[in-house]
């Protein structure tokens, strides 16, 4: 194509977009510059879509080196703008987890970490597919806006330490048209595009430091641990590499977290862990995250004074004040369903096994996911579980409440639960295992 | 995508773009189903230019198996339409070839051919890239025109013969839109792709045998005999399983075929071989061509008799009346061009080697090829060779001529003929290649 531009008059591009496709198609590394060039033309429409897929179907297939990851991730960064919190006083922290199911940890956790005198700037998603966004959960606080400017968001930053909302079109612009491409030409699940993705976006935002929770099982993307750990270390490098303090988590997502997915259902349960209830395991991944990232900051911070903070109002007032800063009136009641419907326990015995895939998709289908991007949400449908791996059940009360506007959804939504728990015989002692599976930095 | 079909309304589809490349990319065999699907609704638009590049990447890199390869091909043919000529009273046959430096053959081949009382309806391309079109050389006939309905190619081959005109639109128009695509995401070197995309046009035209003229070297798209012979394989499975006698011949595209490479230089020297002259290596591959054409098509010739009709004015007579049928000018001078510069043998000596793909690039580079499909084409420019590796040259003398009307263009025909031939000492003994290097049937 060089030599048709050329031909044809058009301002002359330094490399064609057929032979960057040609290099990674036939296992050569691609050069920084053609990355640089291939990534920059693909965001100003020079490259087409159907050849950044066909380009992104040959790194799926044949990989990329950790240089060329690198290179790919600054390339994408650099395609918009970079944001740098260095003045604000403070040191600052982000936490960015790979998706789950029942995942709210960002809700209790931003102002928790704020509350010790560390910022934490995070620049959110929504939820596609089964995983839930968490702006789409705080849209369900009545007034709360997602978006900030970036003039808002430093203010916010320094008044109050934590801003959750989203990410502006300047951030990485060539990662949301790249992850939407990616979405309609099965090309989501490869490290190198995952992991370019996720650090483009929070190396640009500016945060200082950042603790990765990459989730593992069912309900996640990566299955197993051995590609969790894959994307952690990848990530973690990258990070690394660009100055940024990093750290990764990889937690558990065979199971959901807590007792709720959907947007306001999950709210609430963050709003009890702040006031030092909510269940155990998001309180604990909650206190867990809390740590790593205050002392990735550099501001360490024992686990039971970060535990506390949770139960003596400090993390609460400033998710209150974060809330109102945002429009969001924290006291305002939360939206629920018009409809709900209760599974049963067929019998006495303890629950084995709740899946985290099939309750992810159980509460999309209900209304608290969207299938395309452009699709609403259901602020009170979704998943409610009455009990987890290990609990005692009885028969004839409940285990799951669903929770909809349009009934009509109950039933896909009981198809996507055939098969998703078992019970085991009342007595038996059920394996669980931590959420904390490991640890890479 | 068929969650989101269901969820917006639309008309449901039975596949899911995304599962189908999944499928590939995780190198599982497609489905009949899948490949229909897949095929047709690429047509309709419904799987969008940028997922059908992510599959035929996928495709590139994970294969097709023989069953896949049918199953899409005939997933092309259907849709569009499906000639029949069995009511023409005589035998059909044509020839493909995957494409040269200087091939002109079906223009000698086909008047031959028909010339022995088998028709040959010849569906044509236009070229792209360093190898010329059959219908762009036949186009530097004044009056001579591409474009025939169905109606008048049957009427010209129950009167005359022989037809060489352009595919119709409805012509496997799946083809037509991969054709361009794979042009333009590095997905065209591939055997499953190339030989569907061949086969389908070729099965779809409805000639009843097919001889394929595999290109093997530098000119070709296949550099080495163990990929020729694998395509060629590939291709004449899939004629025969759709019911179409196929033969395969591998011939040697290392050399430009003949002395000249343009559209009216290459006409000029076709009419040399249909008047019993011409190179040795245009008449031994065209007489070679014939002689299967003929077998094929249950009409066996012997080689005698058919290199004799090129002498006797036989196939010269056909010729005649199909350019004049399709509004040509069988007599009319054909078209030169403005400028022509030479390149003069530095020393006396034997040539060695002429590079078929610098050769081509010159030529396409002087005017005679494109670089994208609607560019126009010079009738005139091209490449015209002195000598064949074998021959005495004298210094001085000129080894190769250059032909434009756009003198601007010799200084990068030069850079593409940059080390393309060298020259042994006289009297050196250079070896030569016979132009069939083998057959497959």
């Amino acid at each position: 194509m060089t030599t048709e531009a050329r031909a044809s008059g058009r301002a002359p591009e330094p490399f064609d977009a057929v032979d960057v496709i040609r290099t990674k198609r036939d296992n050569r590394r691609l050069s920084a510059k053609q990355i640089e060039w291939v990534v920059d033309a693909y965001t100003r429409g020079v490259v087409a879509e159907e050849q950044m897929s066909a380009l992104a179907m040959a790194i799926f297939l044949n990989g990329m080196s950790r240089i060329e990851i690198e290179q790919w991730t600054r390339a994408m960064i650099d395609t918009g703008e970079r944001l740098d919190y260095s003045s604000l006083g403070v040191p600052t922290a982000d936490k960015h987890s790979t998706g789950g199911v029942g995942d709210k940890i960002t809700l209790p956790l931003a102002p928790l970490v704020a509350s010790f005198g560390v910022a934490v700037p995070q620049l959110s998603g929504r939820g596609l597919g089964h995983t839930g966004g968490t702006l789409d959960k705080l849209e369900s606080i009545p007034g709360w806006r997602a978006s900030l400017t970036n003039d808002e968001v430093r203010a916010q930053l320094a008044e109050i330490g934590a801003v959750v909302c989203a990410a502006g079109p300047n951030l990485a612009p060539a990662d949301k048209k790249l992850y939407a491409l990616r979405d309609v030409t099965s090309t989501v699940e490869c490290v190198p595009l995952i992991a370019s993705s996720i650090m483009s976006k929070k190396i640009a935002e500016g945060t200082g430091a950042l603790v990765l929770d990459v989730k593992v099982g069912s309900g996640a993307f990566m299955k197993d641990l051995a590609a969790a750990r894959e994307l952690a270390r990848t990530m973690v490098d990258l990070g690394t590499d660009a100055g940024v303090t990093t750290v990764a988590l990889l937690t558990d997502m065979a199971t959901p977290l807590g007792l709720t997915a959907g947007n306001a259902l999950e709210v609430r349960e963050s709003v009890e862990v702040l006031a030092g209830g909510g269940p155990a395991d998001v309180v604990d991944l909650t206190v867990a995250l809390a740590v790593e990232m205050l002392a990735a900051a550099g501001r360490p911070v024992d686990e039971p004074e970060v535990r506390a903070a949770l139960g003596n109002g400090r993390a609460m007032d400033v998710w209150r004040r974060m809330i109102a800063a945002q429009g969001g009136d924290p006291d305002a009641p939360l939206p629920t369903a018009t409809a709900t419907e209760q599974v049963l326990a067929p019998a006495d015995g303890v629950l084995g096994r709740m899946d985290a895939y099939a309750v992810g998709v159980a509460a999309w289908r209900l209304g608290a996911g969207r299938a395309r991007k452009e699709d609403p949400v259901q602020a009170g449908a979704g998943v409610e579980l009455h009990a987890k791996p290990g609990d005692v059940v009885t028969k004839g009360r409940p285990i799951l409440t669903l929770h909809t506007d349009t009934p009509e959804r109950f039933p896909r939504a009981y198809e996507a639960l055939e098969g998703a728990w078992d019970l085991a015989a009342p007595g038996a002692t059920v394996p669980t295992r931590s959420v904390v599976l490991d640890r890479i930095h």
